[in-house]
């Protein structure tokens, strides 16, 4: 009957050292969204696969965990599909839930489900795992979280500016210098335009999101193999090295995409939101974020249309970003609300875990654990310390009572493991004299005091 | 391609109101396990289907979400379980994970497979969402949250009574006057054991379970059903109608088990257990909960051994109970780690949730949403307004512009709606003079501050 314990691939166990780091992480986020008047909700872990699938393309309509439905799956099913091995169309006869792949799409869900309850502009945050059947590898689960706040219902470009000065806000808290990235889609929309491959844009964009992983070379074949002209690439070839000042490349910009109306209408928002937020950043003393134009930042979600963020630390080599959104003009079309625009951020929390971990830049937690343990002498001394544990709880102090009579030094490893500041030894002669012999189990120094005198010291 | 948006029965949307109230319960209950030296843990939602299947019998095994395996699932699949609709051996082969069904097992796994990391008595907390695929009804949900507390790895029964103290604790602080009904398994094996059924506990064990929902006629029933006795059931049923003080209870209890060793120390451990705990909860002048022996409580679940709890309102009509636990010798043991006893309690947030919001025991929230939204009166002043914005947000004060420079009533109804205290409106005559003029949303009063004032002001 015995079997050996393990988890699925790709999933992870919290232990307590782990959950203090990452609260911190989520505090740090919350305090922030808050700061900026994001209100909190959450939706089901479970959506109907209808609603999630086809919002993410084929690969992601893949990597969708989708749940069996419950008694006899089997039953009705025309067995055609079965001995076909038509497993797309029979996922969707036999599983009528799914796990949520983001939070974004049960996001839209949300807003036109509960459109009359909702006062817009509407700025939301939610903070909740999501589930993804990727392959597992260093730094991507199959269970993560996301932290995002969105606001929809106001095409004002203030939103975007708003959320750069969260992101700084939040990286300067918790340390992290970080490059955040900026570009917008309709100069993308303006590049296809102007190079005369308009009908192209999604192959486009999608060959030069991947600029950053197989570089300028790789890209050019792709462009090619997606039958963009020759003439389209000697003429695009010349972003992928901008450089200068964010000025400097704005202005570039500007001479390339006179052209197209759209294109220069991007640049004139992405300088709005240069300007604006330089001011809001060039507020901060301890602001830890340099904001940079990156012409081939594009992002793989199509959703978006206007302003597209991404975050990555300027320390260390890591790869991937840890946070990113942009604007998106209609998002909650697919579910029968058109017209709503809404911007939006992403934090990845477990992304931010590695990087603050690799660059150590956790502060010490103990507060927040157990700041007294009282020694368990025996049955009597026990009952005894029974009451002055209730009487140090209602002061706010964390505390326990080491529940059987072990041995000292087991008691005191205990205490050790725990990271327990303070251990407090009552025997007889103690319980006599009405005192508590404590001892600082950093500096092993020992001090008897009375209850009170205890009290304020562990309260200070 | 519009689509009626709807999510899965049985789950839940919260908006930012229900947040608010059920983080307030969340953050009680997290406040007192840290009282009382518990420790965070986490565990991924999806286990593996072997590690939940066979833990909670066969209507558990049956109410357990499974996840089907990604890919083409039916590849090497044996069709003749197809064929004969062998839907439980077939679900085996398809689905490798599955979502948790409480946090009890998923701690156990924990505990094997980490036990050399962790240091004994081991107590922890967790509070995640569980998911059973039971028949929606009103208070029982598809998707809820457990709130549990554990101590492993200690037999000592003073880890009962801190359990009592901190369910009195939460629940005397959430305002909800509690009947915390005691039992103990031992007893329940005595009185099998003296009435000549010692073979037929389980079976006395589920039927007695059920007294309150069906009542003393078709417990009766059942048991006959079952093959007990009508001996036995003669001398069971004055158990039903025991009343009294508890130590009336415990002493009619020693009488009739004085024949069972076992049912003697689930006695005494019972005494030991009141007695303890009414040193602790007497010492409260807030106390909100009595403790009750109740001989009939049996909690569904087999794995317990000793001490049982239910927790029930007090006030109003409330069938469920919302918090519950009890000792097991030999949680760990079907992982391969045996004799490690443990004692647990789990709080049902979202039943707590429904007795607080019956029985109108939430108190007004506000202070956790924005304090302060500053009117937009167009392009200059709203860019005059990002700075003091920043000035406000970075004295701690959670603050927002409204983005757009819509009409006034609508700026002013969106603050109304979000329950906004002040808000703070800049034209041109304020930007000149280097004023504020704040409005009280309450009172509907104004007054002309400066930034500092302003600040004072909303800090206090």
């Amino acid at each position: 009957m015995s079997e050996k314990p393990s988890i699925p691939k790709g999933t992870r166990d919290f232990g307590p050292d782990e959950m203090v780091r990452r609260n911190f992480i989520f505090d740090t986020i919350k305090k922030y969204f808050k700061r900026y008047g994001f209100l909190p909700i959450e939706t089901p872990a479970m959506e109907n696969t209808k609603t999630l699938m086809g919002k993410y393309g084929e690969e992601g309509d893949r990597l969708i965990f989708k749940i069996i439905n419950s008694g006899n799956f089997l039953s009705g099913i025309d067995r055609q599909l079965i001995r076909e091995d038509q497993t797309n169309l029979l996922t969707f006869k036999i599983s009528e839930k799914a796990l949520r792949y983001d939070l974004t799409v049960p996001f839209a869900r949300f807003v036109v489900q509960h459109q009359n309850e909702i006062s817009f502009p509407f700025k939301r945050y939610q903070i909740q795992p999501v589930w993804r059947a990727d392959r597992p590898q260093k730094g991507r689960y199959r269970e993560f979280y996301q932290c995002d706040a969105d606001m929809i219902g106001s095409n004002s470009l203030l939103n975007e500016v708003e959320l750069i000065s969260l992101m700084n806000d939040v990286f300067s808290e918790l340390k992290i210098r970080t490059v955040i990235k900026i570009n917008n889609r309709k100069i993308l929309s303006g590049i296809a335009e102007v190079t005369g491959e308009k009908e192209k844009l999604v192959d486009i964009t999608v060959a030069i999101d991947k600029l950053d992983k197989i570089g300028e070379e790789n890209v050019v074949k792709e462009l090619k193999e997606k039958g963009v002209s020759d003439a389209a690439i000697e003429k695009i070839k010349p972003l992928f090295t901008l450089s200068g000042s964010n000025e400097n490349k704005l202005g570039a910009m500007e001479k390339f995409l006179a052209g197209s109306e759209t294109g220069l209408k991007g640049v004139e928002e992405l300088r709005y939101m240069i300007n604006t937020s330089r001011l809001a950043l060039d507020a901060y003393k301890n602001n830890s974020s340099s904001v940079e134009v990156d012409i081939t930042l594009a992002r793989g979600l199509n959703y978006y249309t206007g302003a597209i963020f991404e975050v990555k630390s300027a320390e260390g080599n890591f790869q991937s970003s840890i946070c990113g959104g942009g604007r998106y003009d209609d998002l909650t079309g697919i579910f029968g609300l058109p017209n709503m625009s809404g911007v939006g951020i992403s934090f990845g929390a477990d992304r931010i875990y590695d990087v603050m971990n690799d660059l150590n830049l956790f502060p010490s937690f103990s507060a927040d654990t157990t700041k007294l343990m009282f020694v368990n002498f025996g049955e009597k001394e026990a009952a005894y310390c029974m009451q002055l544990l209730r009487e140090v709880r209602s002061n706010n102090i964390n505390a326990e009572l080491y529940p059987d009579n072990s041995k000292m030094a087991k008691q005191m490893k205990y205490a050790n493991d725990k990271k327990i500041p303070f251990v407090a030894l009552i025997g007889s002669s103690e319980m006599e004299n009405k005192t508590i012999t404590l001892k600082n189990m950093e500096s092993g120094e020992q001090s008897s005091l009375s209850l009170q005198q205890l009290i304020e010291k562990l309260k200070a």
